[in-house]
């Protein structure tokens, strides 16, 4: 009997820009334009920089693939490391729902950088990043929530996904993919451990992952062989990393569910898991139009893996953490209408903010547990100065595929991410735009 | 109160030379000899001169490390990898016995990387491989059984012992430390389900285990910082990891217990279930001073594990299988005095060695067997063909603690490695030799 790492090796080895419906490649790209945007906003921030002068350090000066956005080349190993790093940084990058999992920043810094390599045109890197997407997600859902418990799924399904997305760019064959999933699930890791102290690991995470899966295909084109049932073994991946590992999920509906259109964008600029709950307070907001200073308190109701996440948070120390802060988050959303990156910014000391956060809760709910991780529903009871009690029910939060942003909408979160912290211009953000738009019947070479 | 990351950085970041008992200092001289023979012996295999192409690709051309035994140069990154990549190829390099965890592949060569990008003196250096080793076997301990099952604790385990090295190298403050265990713990990975098609992933899991620490150990000198209790946190390693984790292993006797010096050395170049036996034979062979044609017969009383593991060979098919071969390693050892790779080699085919072979029997000896695990006893009895029977007894296997080897004896082990597949030649062996013993008073830049 075939393992399903032979089968998902023979679907990721064979899939065709053809076989891909439009649609999933319209997402795809769309999915692409919005990453690049979190590289450029995401490059200039310190922990970005440490991975990138270790890159510095340890690569070649010069090379295939770019450095994003500064364009400075190295060698694909690196540029795969960095622009990964770089791209969840700013917690802006997309999230598939039922894995729990990342799959913009582990599978399209990997793809680009060796896309660059190869000289690959613009339909070989769509199609490699489908497979990446599809591989990815089905591993994050075959780990499920357990897993998800301890380990940061984007960093170890990631693993997988950059494996699967760098070896069908090398045309690896079937054989040779199994190879390199086995080799990229023998170097999956990522706790959760460093949230306690809101330490640098996730980019750390998000950087080994696309590295380490880009290094697990190259070495299976040289013939470096790899476990065969990864996945399914009884020494493998499930019996590691999961408490209940569904092996079903691995290989259903491999080309004919399209996962990739399942992800959602992320429309606030922070942790995924406050956004139903934000989405929830600004209809409440909206629908009695009320002000910030209206709110005496905020009761969110939430799935159990929200207060894992965000709870380790009291009171924010940095801006990353204040992304992690359910109340800060309300709070940042309440005074500013918006909660961008730059919102983030300006908030930490704002005593208005730290007050708001003050007055949110968090506190499990059996119906959005229930439904979760495939629907994060958002549910709010606001309390007003004046004595009322207001709840509100959003279904799909913004960015979610029933809730889509529209290209337009994509565009200027992009261009808001490119000019961040000054990491680019409008001009940048424009070109970038442009070639994502064409790659189809393009090149993979950015023009940065 | 302290966690135990805090407690081991700050041994690891403190360790002095000058606090590590001479005994110690010179054991980890002879475990650094002892595995510099492994790197050159395990240059020439294919899974490592594919990891080898791999650096060369992604990594720069020059640098201040080198790859051994070509001495060609690159960044301490990828010399740590394909360096470890060779250390553990031929299995001849050591095991600490109950932590299951072979400490110098995974030590010494992100440690030479390391120490030469720094000009390192020698001392630095042994003080550095100390601490990998005190910490990393501690962390193996820590881990214990239940992990071993799934995981391999050379790889895990070992990624926390390369950045604690490669730490004390760089100098790194007990917060920094402390911060580069967390940045390695995240990264720790490495399954056994490659054993099943006997797959190329245990070169991978070693040569990461090494890159990764370093990378630990290199951004924490950056600042880049990693979580806190990284061993026994809610989502550390000890609750991914493991079933029983053993915190009490983590901390007890730091820098009292010299860990180190509980390491054997492996002397035959067979299964160590063979090697008890093997000794006893050999002790009658010198006693009586007789040749392998005198020998009509050889009975060896053995533990349930060794006919458990060895019983499945008959007449070996391959150069491996003749290591798990009983008859075949006494044979071996009987013709040619000693039993290593070339002497494996140079016996598949030979019909002296399967005569001898068909000679050997096996049966379960319960003094022996209750002895095991703690003790792995070597009892034979030897008939010869002038009709005498003569018996022996081993209570230590020739590399335990209790019967470790001489300088002589590694010196002869290594000159064989160095000239296995003709990696190196008799002039480098005695060259490595020479700087190895000459280390605590040299510097760290090896003659290769």
């Amino acid at each position: 009997m075939n393992t399903s790492s032979y089968v998902i090796a023979e679907f990721a080895a064979n899939l065709q820009f053809e076989d891909i419906p439009t649609e999933v490649v319209r997402r795809c790209e769309d999915l692409l334009l919005d990453t690049l945007g979190s590289m450029y906003a995401g490059s200039t921030e310190a922990p970005v920089q440490k991975i990138a002068a270790f890159a510095k350090e340890q690569g070649p000066a010069d090379g295939s693939a770019q450095l994003i956005p500064s364009g400075q080349k190295t060698s694909p190993y690196f540029a795969a490391m960095v622009n990964a790093a770089a791209a969840h940084m700013v917690e802006q990058d997309d999230l598939h729902n039922s894995s729990v999992f990342h799959p913009a920043c582990v599978v399209f810094p990997p793809a680009l950088a060796m896309a660059q390599d190869l000289n690959a045109s613009g339909k070989a890197l769509l199609t490699a990043c489908v497979v990446g997407y599809e591989v990815g997600i089905r591993v994050g859902e075959f780990l499920g929530r357990s897993h998800y418990k301890v380990f940061h799924t984007t960093a170890t399904a990631g693993t997988i996904a950059a494996a699967a997305t760098v070896g069908r760019l090398l045309g690896l064959t079937t054989a040779q993919m199994q190879d390199a999933l086995g080799s990229a699930g023998t170097q999956a890791a990522g706790l959760w451990e460093f949230l306690k102290t809101a330490a640098d690991s996730k980019q750390l995470h998000t950087a080994k992952a696309a590295a380490n899966g880009l290094m697990a295909a190259s070495l299976a084109a040289k013939g470096f062989s790899g476990a065969e049932d990864i996945f399914d073994g009884e020494k493998g991946m499930g019996k590691a990393f999961s408490q209940a590992p569904q092996s079903d999920k691995l290989v259903a509906g491999l080309g004919q569910r399209w996962a990739l259109l399942e992800t959602s964008f992320k429309y606030h600029a922070s942790c995924r898991h406050t956004h139903p709950a934000a989405d929830a307070l600004w209809a409440v907001m909206q629908k009695h139009n009320l002000n910030a200073d209206d709110i005496a308190g905020v009761q969110t109701f939430v799935h159990q893996a929200a207060i894992d996440v965000l709870g380790a948070v009291d009171k924010p120390a940095t801006v990353h953490q204040s992304k992690f802060s359910m109340g800060t988050v309300l709070g940042v959303l309440a005074y500013n209408g918006f909660a961008g990156l730059d919102e983030f910014e300006a908030a930490l000391g704002d005593a208005r903010i730290d007050a708001f956060r003050q007055k949110v809760t968090m506190q499990l709910d059996p119906e959005v547990d229930a439904a979760y991780p495939d629907k994060w529903l958002g549910k709010v009871k606001v309390l007003t100065k004046d004595g009322r009690a207001l709840e509100a029910f959003v279904s799909d939060p913004k960015g979610d595929p029933g809730n889509t942003l529209s290209r337009d909408e994509i565009e200027e979160k992009v261009k808001r991410l490119v000019s961040y912290n000054k990491a680019g211009t409008s001009e940048d953000a424009t070109r970038i735009i442009a070639w994502t738009w064409g790659l189809a019947a393009g090149q993979s070479d950015l023009p940065l």
